[in-house]
């Protein structure tokens, strides 16, 4: 049995998420999947690195799947880009290990999220990110960033209920970079809770526009209740960009 | 009677071009002036700095209309936007003398031309640049630039039939530079001729992969037969930048 690691890219909008939901076409694992069923005449899963949401992209998502096919990996990717849409593209196969599993040896992950500032909208990147027309102080931003940072018990900061399992995590790198009326965030971390990036970025967006308080953060870390946090942006400004193995 | 100037960006790539076709609703030029009857009830014509090809895009195409309306500037904008298709955006109004004609009076325009080279396609991409896999000789094309530049008869690299009109024009530039996978080319010049930025494209592309010669450039210049020249690129890499004024 081969075990075979994919890279994926895809655009999001058009799809409910990275998930198979039952039989439904319209998630980015359901889509690989029936390509794969097509190509190798066996019924394949996928396991991706984890879920993304619906709307929000990816420029390096990871996955593995396990196949008997003999087909080479060049074909391999050539026909599944033919057959794919065109919204989502493998970059990448490559034989691995058979243990290897795209989620359980996953050790970090990098996510971008972009903000628009400029009261005017933009024709082209509504689908890619989150229109938030006010004035940011930046150097606010940069010392929230900086509090986030490090290891923390981030269920505040996250849609999880409470329970036996670890929400505790190590966020490497949080920046903030200005192109012009355009805010890039980079996120990198050892793993992100379920909708930890989009409420980070929520509170990091209201204490940037002054109606929330840097202390609030510690707040949210020490009394771990979701509401005290900031709101959950729109998943459409997020693109996960790496997973990273060792 | 107000005659204003209208400076918009869209995304062409739900559009059958600029041009109103009849009652199309499916040109630029007809969306704007179907919203514009809505906010000052009159029939108002635009009129573009020129056409832009169905599936091309713009960040700086300018119009003028003539209205009675006593509404003010922001208040526009906003309207429009407002009920404007997202993909189409009123970047700036600005009141201007009544002999002001968007088309006559412009000096000059900008394109930009997206090219992308990876073998692999990017899910992203694909409305918004040519996928053209070959290995491009950057040199061979940037001679082949400057052979361009200048003031030329180039109705060889148009889809125009002759007339008694002059096809001459000035390229004031014409460069291209490499982003990693991708060219972005950019074109400045007193006027440009139908389809003649995306014939040049092609001619550029043929030249940089060694499938056409550096002095085929110097027959169409004298034959002036647009089949020696290059293809005609597909629009979805073609951008209208900016158009001057005096």
């Amino acid at each position: 049995m081969r075990n075979i690691k994919m890279t994926i890219e895809y655009d999001g909008k058009r799809y409910q998420g990275w998930q198979r939901l039952g039989d439904s076409d319209k998630t980015i694992q359901g889509k690989i999947e029936n390509i794969l069923k097509q190509m190798t005449e066996e019924t394949i899963e996928i396991i991706g690195s984890g879920r993304t949401d619906a709307g929000a992209h990816a420029r390096g998502q990871v996955a593995n799947f396990k196949t008997e096919s003999t087909l080479g990996l060049a074909e391999m990717v050539e026909f599944l880009n033919r057959y794919l849409p065109r919204d989502i593209v493998v970059k990448e196969l490559k034989e691995v290990a058979e243990r290897f599993h795209a989620r359980y040896n996953s050790n970090g992950k990098k996510y971008s999220y972009y903000v628009r500032t400029a009261t005017i909208p933009s024709a082209f990147d509504y689908h890619y990110s989150y229109h938030y027309p006010q004035t940011l102080d930046l150097e606010k931003m940069n010392q929230a960033c900086q509090k986030l940072i490090g290891t923390h018990d981030f269920l505040g900061f996250s849609s999880l209920k409470k329970t036996k399992k670890s929400s505790t995590r190590t966020i490497k790198e949080l920046s903030v970079q200005r192109e012009g009326d355009n805010l890039h965030f980079t996120f990198v971390g050892d793993g992100f809770l379920y909708n930890m990036v989009r409420i980070i970025m929520g509170t990091l967006l209201e204490i940037g526009d002054g109606t929330r308080k840097l202390s609030s953060i510690d707040e949210v870390f020490e009394k771990k209740i979701r509401q005290d946090a900031g709101i959950t942006v729109p998943a459409q400004g997020l693109f996960l960009d790496e997973v990273y193995y060792n």
